[in-house]
């Protein structure tokens, strides 16, 4: 659909977390080494200061020292897309000159958050910057999180030569597919990039110019191997890899508050990634540690990890049924006990 | 606030519940005996076919049924307004002119449901209604499951002299608050009654005429006395009231899939309800069991019922922090049990 | 990746409008002309009293005279889903005796509307249902309007051999390959129909069964070409349909209220549809006339009608920063007009 | 129904805006001056760093010296509480710390935003803090723009001797209600502040301690009245001004995006407030200046300031439906004009 025209991002982008220290502090040794494994692995980029790399948690000039120990690490072998959002258009202005003087190769930027905007306002903050910035933008779109940008938006801004493109997180297909819609025939250098890993083969097939794909961090050879089996139309196993990790990417992403399950993951892969800025209660540690054993009978699963040493357990669909029984009859109990103390 | 004009309709109306008998017809004995019994009570008028009384779930002739047995029973001791929403414009006339001739006060439409309506199409379903009704109406608002009818809306329709007043159960002071502040002076005698039993003592204070409360079909004796209170501006014991009522409030209406609370609650007051007509599952069967204890322990602390003869629970709010420590080891004993058999 | 076995349903259901007369009852004679002239343009079969056709603005008495009318038109050459959705269980079960009767393929089955029930009580509906049922039933997944149907409960329900499939409108992709992902293993002949016509190809490509479509009732030519393309694997051409329909369905399902735009569609194609049963404003009628004009460009692009008689505007893409200038200076002298008024 | 314990904090407290000088910095006199105008007002306490003083678009060196000018300024005079969210722990920690050597009275941290977090962390989040800070704290709810505060969790935190309240700006007054139902027997001297002016006189009646009200930074005058005239239970007239200013806090803070209204007041009122951080459209300062009128307009009919020299316009209620039928004809000429352009 959007033809042969040379876009200037494409392929799988790794919104890549963060390592820290036993200080609380950025662990750059460890930020490098696990740069190096994605490069390694294959990656068509970084996208360091997205919401998988926790970007609120962080100070601005945490933010800058996470940019430049990527740009420093890559040293050009792969794109980098850089997150560059901050508390109003001057500061976010100065992210973007920063980034721009690293040589990354364009900056994303989120819509405004915690305050409600009307698609105006939204429109005048990208305008704003639009006219001002050094480098190029994509727009980022995730309305879970912050203010949407419509697609009458997006089509006003990419007026703009400095906006080229648009990373959507919306989940939301058919949102994407008129977005392409309406926006290619207007800018056909336009970059979409779908951030969304559970529908990137059909919104591949359908003509997104690639991802922002936080598995990508955890399984980067399984993501990869799925892009490119897509974009040589080898349908069949890329339809195969996308249903096989469904579920990997379930657990990881939606089993605890994101992006949790991602650490977990990378941790499973052999990175320390110390402990997150997200304080974690008594029973969320618990359930950490089984999410852990979850996590790693799934990636083994798919051949990249081993086994966890205490096993997996066998799943028996077929006796789900009773399972359901015993469930009942337990919590039935548990219940109980608790009516009986008067908790509840 | 809308000062001395006189209101077609004011003071509590109870949306009542239909008993059903073992057949799944509608129990005309005990809908008499009940009728009977909320008019001793001193309520102000009946609301037949309402949210609460579970409209959707029975044919229209049975809603006719409804409202013919209760109009007979009441006998102009009480005012009625009787829902009379139907598939389409023309079935709605229908239902009004059938109301009409039994002698109603008026009657209640809810918005259109299912599909999604814009303002001008909500407007113009009223619109018609108004046009060709022999029959007061009062719009009633619940946006949570209906579209709603916004303030710019109802000012409109408060041009058609068919349509005497709202019943707003959105729950949104607010709202409410912004709706009487822009239409009492366009229509001195526009009513005004509140859908929401958590508010009624503010929403009185604030100029409300009334209200359609669920609770006032199972407690109407403390429902009334905490509205008398309040006309009457003793303000300290109603405020009283409405805080010892939120507990019972929230476990009548919230404690399960509404009204399946209220049809319980009926139950401990001495009524056979009768299966309702929406399934339970086996599970939700045995937690109503429960349910119909905790409620006729609540029931006992305001007076009207006796403790169930297995007791209540002594609450122990200093005792919480060590029953949670509790609670969460036997849940965590329950899921180590279920993670061993790979149910989760 | 639901394998070689044989499905009960698939290809693309039509979700038929009903034609009414001048006194407002259904149109026998111009729905039989209808239902011949989609079995000519090739349709898998037809969907009576779905969410295109207005269920909820009929009586029980009308919608069994719809199914009737459709199955003896269409005399076993198409399939026949019939939408069998009552009040209650008792009456569902009475629809789904006499569409069985009827000889219909299967009943599709909304879920519970109006009231929001927890998911064990969606459950427990459906459970009940498909243990009495004396016919074939797919779920109706249909978030905006009505209840969910969670992933696990349809789990849950895939137990049952009267329940062989599911519709799912929530037009959210991730979901509904999860539900593949997660019903399919267990269920090898689980039907599973897409109701997004705007993603129909990328949900065809990942194994869907195929789909009720709204607009398959418009340009049913244009859509079948389109199934029969994905499914023979011809994607370059299918995925251009596609994006070329984006437009035609955005007009068609959103540009007014939904289904209002099928009947101005149907009515370009020749159709006599009468006056839908939801009352328009002044503004609207005026609107529709409008839409109407927009419909019959739109078709006239994909060369299924005429262009009208008045012309079609050229699309000027260049000319819109123009074109937006000159809107804002327009909108603004009116609000500066109706300000000086005082009306805003 | 709190009873005769003395709360640490109680009246009305004021979000105030910052002041911007052309140069985009704080304006530290004006802010001095404006502080000072308050006090005079008799306002019982400030409340920098909240939303209405747009605490998310400054920096972390700017919300410490907001905080320090109004400490110096205030001088012990009224009570300050002080926002004190920050991105993550560590950070919001060292604002307590600064806030505490301050003198303030408390601090207001609001729930985490951006990523939607369970309960389970929000609780976490907080739990953390309040085992940490050398200040009192308030929990600060507001859903609308970040992650909800439940009552179940309020409860928990509520063991924390150093978590000595909420404000909550929920609009919802059934939460407001239970929550204070819930909390107060466990904690009589926990603060329920309310942050919603259109329910304030309400809130009062039933018990709430205060409130951070937007308005009384615009009009303290006014909304100073209404609180004494409240808890001095001179109600007819405290609900009679309730609703004047409803209209007022509508456009002030509904009329655009919040908290642009505001600004507009203030400048009104004689303060340079200077040009927002947040960007504005060509069509926005257009919007703006209409808005600065109607809010004299406003303003002079509560006797604050005087009328614009342009005049205002006379409300006609009666000559609503000619001005609507007006309005219809000059929207239709326009979107003919459009048309006929090609451009709708």
């Amino acid at each position: 659909m959007t033809g042969s025209v040379q876009k200037k991002l494409s392929g799988i982008f790794t919104p890549n977390m963060v390592p820290l220290d036993e200080a609380d502090r950025i662990n750059e040794a460890e930020l490098r080494r696990y740069t190096e494994w994605l490069i390694g692995c294959g990656i068509s980029g970084l996208y360091p200061n997205g919401s998988t790399g926790e970007f609120t948690r962080f100070s601005f000039a945490e933010r800058k020292e996470i940019v430049r120990i990527i740009a420093e690490q890559t040293a050009g072998r792969v794109q980098i897309l850089a997150g560059a959002a901050e508390a109003n258009v001057s500061t976010t202005l100065e992210a973007c000159e920063y980034y721009g003087s690293l040589g990354v190769d364009a900056v994303a930027i989120v819509a405004p958050f915690y305050y409600k905007l009307s698609t105006e306002s939204v429109y005048a903050y990208f305008d704003e910057i639009a006219r001002r910035t050094p480098v190029d933008i994509t727009l980022y779109n995730i309305p879970q999180f912050a203010n949407p940008i419509t697609v009458e938006c997006i089509k006003r801004l990419s007026e703009h030569p400095r906006i080229i493109g648009i990373k959507d997180s919306s989940r939301d297909l058919p949102f994407f597919l008129n977005m392409m819609n309406e926006i290619a025939p207007l800018r056909p250098d336009f970059v979409f990039l779908l951030g969304c890993e559970e529908m990137l083969v059909p919104a591949l097939v359908m003509g997104a110019d690639g991802g922002t794909i936080a598995t990508s961090g955890i399984v980067p050879e399984v993501i990869m191997r799925m892009y490119h089996l897509t974009i040589r139309a080898e349908l069949a196993e890329a339809v195969q890899i996308q249903f096989k990790v469904l579920q990997l990417i379930k657990n990881l992403i939606f089993g605890t508050d994101f992006p949790e399950g991602c650490r977990a993951g990378l941790e499973i892969r052999g990175f320390k990634m110390g402990r997150g800025r997200q304080p974690m209660s008594a029973s969320q540690r618990c359930d950490r540690q089984s999410l852990r054993t979850h996590l790693q009978c799934l990636l083994s699963e798919h051949g990249v990890v081993e086994e966890p040493p205490e096993g997996c357990p066998v799943r028996q669909p077929a006796a789900l049924a009773i399972d359901r029984a015993e469930i009942d009859r337990i919590v039935r109990n548990v219940m109980d006990q608790l009516r009986r103390q008067g908790a509840v």
